[in-house]
């Protein structure tokens, strides 16, 4: 009987160890899904990403939900850049909307050569982009630029020699 | 000989449909590589998102470089989040430093789970992280809540039904 008493404590033990293991395993991984630009005009900004850039959307999706309206853009490895007013994430996050800021962050995105730099500038420019910094060599042996798009956001084409897209 | 006369043209034809075909490859691809946050305190917020969050890192390198100074933690699918002084990034991308803005972006992670949700946004709290908006059931069917990194990046940290992480 003992014995039998003892299994409540046994399985108390058994389950906090695996809740604790669980809990580990529910600490922030190395990667994240989506990137979020908040941005003052939609539309705009959806012309600029799509007509001028390339990327391909479904469009301004969300418009049943008030505070809903958003862009999605896939991305490769399943990742999402999206477009969602600043007014929107202001309320969404429970923050004051700041004013624009530039050097909160950038995009850096990586090509195969110098080449490919000067064309995707190019194709920023043609698109609208302002070419905040034509591309050029840089002090860490590669070549890049930075544009940014309609709400200021940067953007960095960089040729990295040490980092080369593999597909 | 009219004929051997005619190759250059056909050459010349065919280069040209070659660079042309070239060329469209080279403008965006759906995809970025880098995520560079503008910071005030390097070594701040390295111990934030590393000690703290969890993310691994050689720690602060470049420093052989005026300028070079940055942090870069490695991500899944070879993606990579970056620090660097928003100093530097002024500096390098030739733009003005700008004040704090923290509705320029929000950085999007899904979650397997709500549970997941909630043990992330108190990791975050425990690295010293900002809760913006506690984790709450979202008006487009999910769960989710906001945080702030040292220098007011958003996080949010999000269930998303149709949104499931495969690894």
């Amino acid at each position: 009987m003992k014995r039998i008493s003892q299994y409540p404590i046994l399985l108390l033990l058994v389950l906090t160890a695996f809740i604790q293991t669980n809990n580990s395993n529910m600490n922030l991984e190395s990667r994240f899904t989506i990137l979020t630009l908040g941005v003052d005009d939609l539309e705009k900004s959806f012309k600029f990403y799509h007509d001028g850039m390339g990327l391909a959307s479904k469009g301004i999706i969300g418009k049943e939900f008030e505070h809903g309206e958003v862009v999605f853009f896939g991305l490769k490895n399943g990742m999402i850049l999206a477009l969602y007013s600043k007014d929107n994430l202001a309320w969404d996050s429970r923050l004051k909307k700041d004013k624009p800021s530039s050097t909160e962050f950038s995009i850096g995105y990586t090509t195969r050569n110098e080449a490919e730099v000067d064309s995707i500038m190019e194709q920023a420019k043609k698109a609208g982009a302002k070419i905040a910094r034509p591309a050029h060599k840089t002090f860490w042996g590669g070549y890049s630029g930075y544009f940014q798009d309609p709400d200021g956001h940067l953007w960095e084409i960089a040729y990295n020699p040490n980092l080369i897209p593999q597909n």
